[in-house]
């Protein structure tokens, strides 16, 4: 058995990126338009701001054009449909994003079932949730963290089929999602949440765990099967102020057989994940 | 520890038929036009035919309307979309069902996705399967038989929060929604499926077993946590050509706390429930 190996989730995401320009770059050899990824960002919030930012940049860094629409804390639902409706009309926009959360006066549900699922990027309309988790449906686009998770088992060469996946947490953005795509890779998988009794007894069952519960570092040593696949999604600070997870990285290094780290593991992740979708919309559209 | 409690489907499901009937009354008396349910059969399936006349029959004991258009096995996937959409339209429709399993030339998806989501009373359209799923979203309507399950669980006094619940299957009809309707109800859900490993050994960590993996007699008496609540899903004919469930009955009555029979427990749940969606479309249209 194995332990300790590392899932560098910066090195995969970097060859991820590479793939995804070099195919925006034979899209437009072909004479198409580059894609685009239009992004929605209503009010001040500094960390929304800065995510905004690094979409931008990976985005023109891969050769796909984006769009910001930066809108005022105090926008009302109706000027935010309005945006996303007018960017579902515009042909010249592969995917719509809506930098989450939005303020709390505007009801997020009601803004993201207006995006078009064909723009669906991000992969939060309930429609392509529900296609996600059924036998036979494929959605539109799977969500991006989840998929990055996914990715970085995949590519550490480790199979999910017939494995014990357990889940820890059962958010609608990774949760959920990254259950639901486990199973459908047949794995078994057991979704935990606050209101699990002996969390660390069902972790221990785990072939495969994600984490996803946004507790700092509560995943210990104790709580890792020996040689266990540990995928770690959170992103909270620790007493010294450092990035750092859910799960406690020094110790379950030593248990585990492929870890993740934070920084550096599912989180780079996501945006190349968005980036593909944006280019798997470009390519749909035009290659249809 | 309690034993072998039966989980009465007969009674229970009795009890449910006559309360959807007291409430069509009701409606009725208010000066409401009684609640439809559109039923589409194709093709000629015994089976399908049963199902559709059972409906019938217990919609007109309950003074729910109902409407069967019946159409060939030769029929187009077009013509079975324009029914939908005509019932659609139909503004004296409540609830539009189509009998499935469709004959092979017709793509399933494509006639469920045509149904108005405010009348899918079987609950299967996937934006209804993804808002089920979801955190903070809810579906128009559940789906019929994981209804009946957690009803059954219910009305048998026996708390779900907190429990270990294990679900044998992953049908999009029966296995997959049981298990988001169970999360939702904050029990930690295991989904157990054809590639499972020690299918036995996750069993026997259940406090709640729902079991709907279409096998006679799968589940043994030690495959059952003592005390445990067992919801058995299945219909399958034994050896003496006797309806029968996926687990043993006999055998695990002795060591479940609740059990359902099969005949008798969720199968008369199914009707129960689908008339009761039809009743909340009907209410939710004219009482808003």
């Amino acid at each position: 058995m194995e332990f300790g190996n590392l899932i560098d989730g910066k090195q995969i995401s970097a060859s991820i990126r590479l793939s995804v320009k070099e195919d925006v770059e034979r899209l437009v050899s072909q004479g198409h338009r580059a894609p685009c990824l239009a992004v929605i960002l209503v009010g001040e919030r500094v960390d929304s701001q800065t995510y905004v930012r690094n979409k931008k940049k990976t985005a023109a860094d891969l050769g796909i054009q984006s769009i910001d629409k930066v809108l005022p804390e105090s926008a009302t639902q109706q000027q935010v449909i309005d945006i996303v409706r007018s960017f579902n009309n515009d042909k010249d926009i592969d995917g719509i994003l809506v930098q989450l959360p939005l303020p709390s006066h505007i009801n997020e549900e009601a803004v993201l079932n207006e995006i078009d699922i064909a723009k669906d990027v991000d992969g939060f309309h309930p429609i392509n949730i529900g296609k996600l988790s059924m036998r036979g449906r494929k959605p539109e686009f799977e969500p991006c963290t989840p998929k990055g998770c996914i990715e970085l088992i995949d590519r550490s060469g480790i199979s999910i089929q017939g494995k014990n996946a357990v889940v820890l947490g059962r958010s609608n953005i990774v949760g959920l999602p990254v259950a639901m795509m486990l199973m459908n890779r047949d794995a078994t998988v057991t979704i935990c949440h606050s209101k699990t009794k002996d969390l660390k007894e069902k972790c221990r069952e785990a072939d495969i765990l994600v984490v996803a519960i946004g507790q700092t570092k509560l995943v210990k040593k104790d709580w890792i099967k020996p040689g266990a696949v540990v995928i770690d999604v959170g992103m909270n600070t620790d007493e010294n102020g450092k990035l750092c997870g859910d799960v406690d990285f020094n110790e379950c290094k030593q248990v585990a057989g492929h870890i993740t780290p934070v920084p550096g593991g599912v989180g780079p992740m996501t945006i190349a994940m968005l980036m593909k979708n944006t280019l798997t919309s470009a390519q749909k559209k035009f290659c249809n």
